[in-house]
This record gives C-alpha cells, sequence and structure tokens, in this order.
C-alpha cells in the first residue's frame, strides 16, 4: 500500500507549530500544486467547489497511538483515532476546503491547513454522504 | 510514503460490482475490525459518533485517470478527482459512517459501501469543518 504523492502543497506556512489546529481557524489561503502527468485527472473541478484534500502529513509521529487533544496538557490523553492529531499510525490529512481559483496545475483553496511541500495524495469532491446526517 | 493497515472491513458485500456507489445508498451493517495493536487507539469513540473511515480500495485500478461518473457510458467522462471513483492514483476510500456498536476491537458501522476484507487505514472523528460550511 504504497501512495504516490499527485502534488504538493504551498503555503506561507512553514513551521507545524505555527499552523492552526484546523484550516477554519485561520490557515492563510493555499495552493494545491499538481503534477503535470495527473492533469487529466483534474478536469471537472470548478472554482466554487468544496472538495477534499488528502495530504501525506510528512512530519508526523507514526507510534503514537494516544494524544492530549489539542496538545493541550489539560486535555485527557484519548485515542488517536478519535482526534485529529497528525501524529498517527497512518499520517493522512483529511482537509475540506473550497476552490477560489484554477490556474491550469494549480488550486488556489481557502483553509488548508498544511506546511508548504506537504504532498498531496488525492482530491475527492465533496457529495452530500460528507455532510451531516 | 507506505500505508500499514490498521484493521480491515468485515461485510456481507463480497464483490465491487454489487456495492452501492455510496454507502446511503445501501450499504449493509458492517464492522470494522481493528487489530489489537491498535487498542489504544481507539480509546475516546463511542456509539453514536460519525467518523470518517478511510479504506485501501485494493481492487482498484490505478492507472485511471478519467472515469464515466458511476460507471455510466451516458455520463462524459471527467477526472477522477472530480469524481468518488474507487480507480485513482491513491485509492483511499472515504466512508462517513456512524458507529452503531462497540465489542472490544470490533466497531459496527452503519452505511460503508467497501467489500469484505478491505484493508482499514485510519480512523478519524467527523468535526465540524467537514461540514458544509
Amino acid at each position: 500500500m504504497e501512495l504516490a504523492a499527485i502534488g504538493k502543497v504551498e503555503s506561507s506556512l512553514v513551521d507545524p507549530a505555527s499552523a492552526p489546529k484546523q484550516g477554519s481557524e485561520g490557515a492563510p489561503d493555499s495552493w494545491v500544486v499538481i503534477e503535470p502527468q495527473m492533469a487529466d485527472a483534474l478536469d471537472g473541478l470548478a472554482v466554487g467547489d468544496e472538495i477534499f484534500v488528502l495530504t501525506w502529513l510528512h512530519q508526523s509521529d507514526r507510534n503514537v497511538l494516544r494524544v492530549h487533544p489539542r496538545d493541550n496538557p489539560r486535555n485527557p490523553q484519548r485515542g488517536v483515532f478519535s482526534t485529529r492529531s497528525p501524529d498517527r499510525p497512518n499520517p493522512i490529512g483529511l482537509h475540506r476546503v473550497e476552490i477560489l481559483a484554477i490556474d491550469g496545475l494549480r488550486l488556489q483553496v481557502r483553509n488548508l491547513e498544511a506546511v508548504n511541500e506537504t504532498p498531496v495524495v488525492d482530491i475527492k469532491p465533496v457529495i452530500p454522504t460528507d455532510n451531516a446526517g
């Protein structure tokens, strides 16, 4: 089960410690830059679309099974599968964002809380099943 | 970027062709069975929680960049990143489900459209940012 990067994040965020915990908490507008050989896979995406960007959180600790949520020692430890901690066995990031602009292989998106150069592994449209049931 | 299975799906669905396109379209109740060494990571999950189950769609074709949505030749082809096709460069499945029961390392879930023995690679809680903005 080997992932290949389909692109990467371009962002003014460079340090995980300075990144907001969630994109809605003040992430800067960022770009998702797609590999040229993946161009055909972008067809059908449009400005205004809500998408999930899946990333590989390459600075994560994969051996962590329990964390203090939001890195706050006052929060009791819990299992990583009940949190969105980047530290987890398979550090896949799941980011719901809106497409602000499309420029060839570059997608500008709102609220992506990933640092510069984070590998992107998939893009999926948001569908009704993803929303609160 | 190598993924390790944290568990697998137990389902009466065995053939991808018989699986519904989306979980809300008639998937049977299924179980997510977690590896014993991941037990600590489950702490904090509860019956009634909405979670994302991330799977590895092991029967997918990773060379496909364009598809007819929903396998219907009448639908014009589009890029896989604008569809939820299992055929895509990194065949990660994203399934929003509800936990119906927890029995040790086994989570019973509603609306999981993955076939029996599908590897599970991550579990994440649904957070407000995931819902329609």
